[in-house]
């Protein structure tokens, strides 16, 4: 049986894979019923989409291997905390518990700023946990911006 | 030289169609430079993708186009208030300006609820003109709703 913190080290894989393409090193997976049903890492400068976050692709995966629109028996575990565009995609997918790692005072959505969950025209709010291995997640953001300065 | 009702125009026959694809109608456009670059409505049932909202749709399209995740020089037509996902969305594609027709009190999120483009965690603000047709907009959605009661 594996636990959260064994999820999460796959999406902070992710966040390193996406580091090496030259992308903002953030990774997602998501699960359902203890299966990964979809795993990947930011890939917005690869497929020139501003909506190439590793949540939103993930989510889509996820979706068309179920064929719906929605999945309730899913947890989302992200690197990073979602930005308000992410969030409310997790909101619409219907998920069932986000677990994320280092929070995001700059672009964060889900604990900060619009606090997408919090709003009345957010119709699903998924339970959520944050600082999960976020020393991990925080390290890997870290050393990515420092190599590009 | 086609003006702003023209481009809604295009918004409107796309929300249309959604309708007849059993869809939510709603319908979205991208112009730059007196060009269209990218039009078509929601498909979030067809594609069995919470995230395929029109914005997100166009957004997705015009950049692939273009190949760039940014289109500065875009405007954006949809004829309903973004929902927070793609206002957050439009930010992120740094698009000119946004001009939607009827608000979304139920979901939308740029002049109510997490009102996206309000906060410091959004960094690009488009100018943002709401109203445009905004009857014939709320039509296509309240007989769409009506029909399925």
């Amino acid at each position: 049986m594996r636990d959260f913190t064994t999820y999460m080290d796959i999406a902070l894989a992710e966040a390193r894979l996406a580091a090496e393409r030259g992308e903002t090193p953030v990774g997602a997976v998501i699960v359902a019923n203890g299966e990964v049903l979809a795993q990947n890492g930011n890939r917005t400068r690869e497929l020139s989409d501003p909506t190439a976050h590793a949540e939103i692709l993930v989510i889509r995966e996820a979706c068309a291997a179920l064929g719906s629109e929605r999945l309730p028996d899913a947890d989302l575990y992200v690197t990073l905390e979602p930005c308000p565009m992410c969030a409310m995609a997790i909101s619409s997918a219907r998920i069932a518990r986000v677990y994320y790692g280092a929070a995001d005072p700059k672009s964060g959505g889900v604990e900060q700023g619009p606090r997408i969950f919090s709003h009345k025209q957010c119709h699903h709010k998924p339970e959520v946990y944050g600082g999960i291995n976020e020393a991990e997640s925080g390290d890997i953001l870290r050393a990515f911006f420092e190599a590009r300065r």
